[in-house]
């Protein structure tokens, strides 16, 4: 096969060309790990590749998936290269977290969802580069450097899972775990024109992952496709073993559209894409409803409060912070010292207003039986690396909060949230659209998703710039 | 029968007397009505009666319990007076939870507790008096006057259910609802010579109290002795209908000494009375067991921490603070102020190190199957009114942190724990036991408190002071 394919082919594609014998995950692992050598110095997606344990899994993979008689099949995963953020611990390989002082940082065990993925037969092929401890959406890391986006690499990837979905739109992996505590996994999916799956909030077991607010931390997967992105998923989830995700509904559900907060400050060409979709889906037949949601208006509040003071906390239980605050990055820094002046009160206060939030989210979904919101994931395409503040009709806005902006609300309710590709601006850069769930049903909101995915335009790719 | 006589009746004597047609509940209330009277002038314990409302209670009682064919039985507190701390929410009465500008507050709706109170037939004669917001130890009300120590009327009878407390040692009830958060129902329960049990976080709902700290409340009982107690706190449980708890086993438990914390500071005549009692179980054959818990020196901190923030957040959200700041007592404006300036991340640091506690606590009594710690109540007898410092073996303690001290760690920890009376001072004041159960296990430490109880030597009373 020509090796450009490879990239592109999707993880059921793979397991039919694994089980028919017509591709060994050997050849598909050497295949990528070249692909890291060509295009991975400028991107800068891994910060650690790790292709000899990757080699090894592959042969037990192309073992294990080998003989018909003697098969030992373990499901979906067996024998797909993916990426992990470098903010998930790896037993024997480093764990930098994108910071400075934990360069040669070596856990001693796995995360519980990469012990999932070796389960599963995954196989893995490096660490990706994140915002300095995930606290940020830009992966313009100071001290491992800045990922560049596949599309344009004078931009941006967004983060904090900037690796991983710089990694997964060039096609240096098929999928890739991500965390997302307020975007980010679903920004750098919607900049990088890739899918990216927020869980339900405890969905996936965050053990051995390095925290940022535990009260909103999730992890999930970022992919080519919905499918792809639902069977990682399903196979870092604590009760299942990597089996496929049940195949998708032909039910159209009805989606609802927010009359708060998404649609105060969008670009020009978001709102354009955004409509276009909108129209297509109408055409599909999908029914659309309004849906007022006053208290989304206090969702940044609350999740700067709850992040601030959290992140803080453990970076001074760590013993971090304030003792190497020299060795932050700026940004990240100036966040530690603000999470120290959040006062007790303050916080208190936040974690009540994410209990509001959940309540009026639940009961008005319910209510009105919408199955998801129907929204833009980010204001913006992917800004330039060092933009710091980003013109919308005329009005200046700080990159980072118009980016966080519509991302937080799914993290503050605890729901799962998707990004999915939606268009390309004028000067060709990924837009996205975001579908947030209700409380627990990740799997409604994948198959929801698989279904809006095949009615929007492709957007091509960036496996070949 | 000597009106005398009808106030030291335990709960089963009063109910086998309605039930045999010797007493009638009305009867009996016109007796507590008539105490009140005589005794609350002096003792202040009550803030509000409710005379009518406890004859019309008392009148149904006795057409339910009359008639032996038609009879309506609704168990053991059925014809009971007792009274309600003045925190509690009581639908068409006011509750002023000791607040000056919460003079005139009448509830629509009762708490969650007093309906079950209700349902279970029980008379209420009236809101006790307490600390202001319950957010101190010593009753002494700057708004509504002190409660009065039965024992001596100089002396503080602890808090902050105070009133409470009071009520039960010197007859004006047959027992009585409190709350505690750090203590406030062991601590008056030790110093007025009354059984006082606080059960397990969540075993009774807090809706419908005034909260302090959401973190650590909880409602629970004071009463002449522990069957009493326990008889009250089955009825106001979620799960039952005021049916009597199983009757107390015969089993020999074995208790725990802590070697931390519980024995630091002890006054002589406390320490006396404690090593008596611990000798009279020993005779009695209960197996005494050395315990290490060394996060029990975190508990005060932690404590502080948590109760502070909580309750100058709840104060804020209620508009009451800094609003009203002028309005509040001293000392609780005081504490309101010190819980504005709490971070967040002491705060979270405090959470965590409560959820170390709970851990170790649970631990320890698991791994040395410890049934329940045995420890005093407070360090020393009741203080004067006003007296702010005491002293032991010659050094200075704040009379407020040294009556917490023992008693926050079962707040913390979230297990049930009793204080039951053991002793005199010399100058006659009464000395209390604390027992610490296992978490959940409030029927066991009942069962073991009414054994432990039959040991101990009788105090005699306060009724006739």
């Amino acid at each position: 096969m020509a090796k450009t394919d490879l990239a592109s082919l999707s993880i059921p594609e793979l397991g039919s060309l694994f089980r028919s014998g017509k591709l060994s995950p050997v050849e598909l692992t050497q295949h990528f790990l070249a692909r890291i050598d060509r295009r991975n110095p400028e991107l800068n997606a891994y910060l650690t590749v790790t292709p000899e344990l990757a080699l090894v899994q592959a042969r037990q993979a192309e073992k294990e998936l080998g003989h018909r008689k003697s098969r030992n099949d373990r499901g979906a995963l067996h024998g797909i290269p993916i990426s992990l953020k470098d903010n998930i611990h790896t037993a024997g390989i480093r764990t930098t977290a994108g910071a400075k002082f934990l360069k040669d940082f070596v856990p001693e065990k796995d995360a519980r969802l990469v012990a999932k993925l070796k389960t599963a037969g995954a196989i893995l092929l490096g660490k990706t580069n994140l915002h300095e401890f995930a606290y940020g959406v830009t992966t313009n890391n100071p001290h491992y450097g800045p990922t560049r986006n596949p599309w344009d690499a004078n931009r941006i990837p967004g983060g904090s899972s900037g690796g991983a979905a710089a990694a997964v739109a060039a096609g240096l992996c098929v999928a890739a775990i991500g965390t997302d505590t307020g975007g980010s996994i679903r920004i750098p999916a919607s900049l990088c024109g890739a899918v990216g799956f927020k869980p339900a909030l405890r969905s996936v077991s965050v053990d051995g992952v390095i925290p940022l607010s535990p009260t909103l931390d999730c992890a999930g997967s970022l992919a080519r496709s919905v499918e792809d992105a639902a069977l990682v998923f399903s196979a870092i989830q604590p009760h299942t073993k990597g089996a496929a995700p049940k195949s998708f509904t032909k039910k159209k559900s009805v989606l609802g559209i927010p009359k708060e907060f998404f649609f105060d400050m969008l670009s020009p060409e978001t709102s354009a894409s955004f409509e276009s979709a909108l129209k297509l889906l109408r055409k599909a037949g999908y029914e659309m409803k309004e849906i007022s949601i006053p208290l989304l208006n206090n969702t940044e509040n609350a999740g700067n409060n709850i992040a601030w003071a959290e992140a803080t906390h453990y970076h001074q239980k760590m013993g971090w912070f304030p003792k190497h605050a020299a060795d932050y990055g700026e940004d990240v820094r100036a966040r530690l010292e603000i999470g120290a002046r959040v006062s007790a009160t303050a916080y208190l206060e936040a974690m009540e207003q994410r209990e509001a939030f959940i309540q009026q989210f639940d009961s008005a979904l319910a209510e009105t039986k919408i199955d998801a919101l129907i929204v833009p994931t980010t204001p913006i395409a992917a800004p330039l690396i060092g933009e710091e503040s980003t013109t919308i009709a005329g009005k200046d806005h700080a990159t980072r909060a118009l980016l966080l902006r519509l991302n937080r609300p799914a993290n503050l309710a605890g729901v799962p949230a998707i990004s999915i590709p939606c268009g390309l601006t004028a000067s060709g850069l990924p837009i996205g659209l975001q579908l947030i769930g209700r409380s627990q049903l990740d799997s409604s909101l994948l198959a929801l998703a698989g279904n809006i995915e095949k009615l929007l335009p492709a957007i091509g790719n960036a496996l070949d710039a």
